[in-house]
């Protein structure tokens, strides 16, 4: 297969000391030396995370940590708030659905960003709601929310609240324990740098206390047997991206987690002056560093876009999904990606375009997004 | 970490070409590549599990794939019966607590397989019975079970046939199209020679007539979502894993499907000779190919049987699970093993046991695994 460079929102280019590590020998997971490794990473991961919340370790995509959320946290009388600004909205409402659990629905137009208010009234107007899903980053369509100001609304109320942090954590700021979110979401392919398989959960004391209460059916996703078997994990886990998680973290902890921040944030800013110099709409409403979405320029192709950038250039960038399809593109700035790459899909994009038909001044891009590593 | 050499039942040792081949660069899943890679990845699983039916890829432990089978084949009307011998016939069990479903257990002592008359008489008793949830091979004693036989019982009857095969696929005989076993479980971390992370069900037709009717709560397990989209999963899948499992595949098919059974029956057949002319005990009364179930000899600490050989030997074996705990000791036969590696395994062991002060001729039970292998 021809490789492909991906700056994509996951799953993202892993380290070759990542992938190495994954290719190291098995070790068994009922052994001292699998709860050991476990209890490393854990520490490490707890400092991405920012919380001193129990973190457990599921085997599944990030979807299957968020169904694990549904299932041990809320009763079948409880009612929720979910906020649907697009494609991971969305599957918090079909959990829901799917569970039986009553949810009210605050649906966003795709690329707008929920305002705290919004959730306030919601809340006024329907006081039996006791828990709010949300997105960290709704990477759908590149918006990301302000989870700080809706904290501060949940936190006085008694509300579970409840983030998908899967393509965000890391790189969207994010303070669990300051803000009083209750639990936090992610994945291993995101900004961990790992490849996709594992999927975490941080939850809080007043999200335990609800977890007993919980009459919901789980067996695989049982956060009490995952609580109960920390370091060993109940199920067969994948160890070998547990490996991998661990030199990832490694990495991470040597750049610094503060760092990791601000040299995503860097790009995205970087990538959205870029595109903008270059006469492209920026799609969101509220964008975020996990992804820059970009509305596809009117008499373009966005297949042909796509497939220029795959096969003149190795790389790969993101459609849109389901109703964006065709509608915009998504360039991701997570996962083992330097300056230049960035220099390099910024110039290849606009290469693509000038052969297309679209009208640019070649390098304007560049350029701009130099600017504002010059100004950093 | 100190590498140990895997002689359990699952996790196995991982062959060098799949591990290399599991630290390539990641592909992006919504590709057209990667439907490619899954495809070809199934023609040749579908040879593995001898079936023309579809198979449903899950990122998870077999156990996920196990909830799967409950969570989508039944109704909550249903009434199921369960065969409970062992550790892996009591999850079965679990799963229909969780998922609330009326069960009858056939409960064998550990170590005892299931006579196919049992079944016969539990349905005849249970006309309301609709279908069975049973294990190929019950890991946790080392057991094999019957299914040709019982295939027969079900097959006339309509029962629906939910078959384990986590630890058995491809080592122990099954033949599901020409049985009628409606699904069959696997997992990637036992003869498939990958990591663990990745399960596998296949589904009959008739097992999709009751999908269709089932009611009950599921979401990142749904059959229908999984069979939408075939090759490419509904969601984000192990990447890694699967490109390891192709290159496990070619290795399999290299050898051949058959030779594979034959020579892991081979191993076990040595082993049990083994271990018979050290004077030790088999556990099982029908024990199989992948792992070879033997009781702890009076006097001797399992715990530092399993600490010698790991420690002077970098071999680990299993011990047993539960309350089986310190009285067996497993060693597995799957996975990346050669006939060099059976042959240590014994002569450690040997050595093991004289330390501790076991009586025995030292090589007695390597000579009888060689003569196993001089006849065959």
């Amino acid at each position: 297969m021809k490789p492909e460079f991906l700056f994509v929102p996951g799953p993202v280019n892993v380290p070759r000391r990542v992938a190495l590590a994954e290719a190291r020998d098995v070790i068994y997971h009922r052994g001292e030396e699998f709860a050991e490794l476990l209890k490393s990473v854990d520490a490490k991961l707890k400092r991405v995370f920012r919380t001193e919340n129990t973190i457990l370790y599921f085997t599944s995509s990030g979807t299957g940590a968020m169904e694990a959320c549904v299932a041990n946290l809320l009763n079948s009388n409880d009612e929720v708030l979910v906020i649907e600004g697009g494609k991971f909205g969305q599957r918090w409402r079909e959990l829901c659905q799917a569970f039986h659990v009553k949810h009210h629905v605050i649906t966003l137009d795709w690329g707008r960003a929920i305002h705290p208010q919004q959730i306030a009234e919601a809340l006024d107007k329907h006081p039996t709601i006791s828990a709010l899903f949300i997105q960290l980053s709704e990477t759908s369509t590149g918006t990301v929310y302000d989870l700080e100001s809706i904290a501060k609304i949940t936190d006085k109320r008694d509300i579970l609240f409840i983030v998908d942090a899967i393509s965000g954590l890391g790189v969207v700021p994010l303070e669990p324990d300051k803000w009083g979110v209750d639990c936090v979401i992610a994945g291993s392919q995101k900004s961990l740098m790992v490849p996709p398989g594992l999927a975490f959960v941080s939850v809080s004391e007043r999200a335990w206390q609800r977890v007993a209460k919980s009459d919901l059916p789980k067996y695989y996703w049982d956060f009490n047997a995952a609580k109960k078997n920390l370091y060993f994990t109940p199920f067969t886990p994948a160890i070998s991206l547990i490996m991998a998680l661990d030199e990832a973290l490694n990495i991470i902890l040597e750049e610094g987690v503060e760092n990791l921040l601000a040299h995503t944030e860097l790009y995205a800013r970087a990538t959205r002056a870029a595109v903008t110099a270059m006469g492209l709409k920026l799609f969101s409403e509220r964008p975020g560093a996990v992804c820059t979405a970009i509305s596809v320029p009117v008499g373009l192709n966005s297949k042909e876009i796509l497939e220029g950038l795959r096969r003149d250039f190795g790389i790969k960038i993101s459609g849109g999904q389901d109703h964006l399809k065709g509608k915009i593109l998504r360039i991701g700035h997570i996962g083992d990606i330097g300056p230049k790459d960035l220099f390099g899909v910024i110039a290849a994009l606009e290469l693509t375009l000038h052969k297309l038909g679209y009208k640019l001044e070649l390098g304007v891009g560049v350029r701009a997004a130099m600017e504002v590593f010059a100004e950093s």
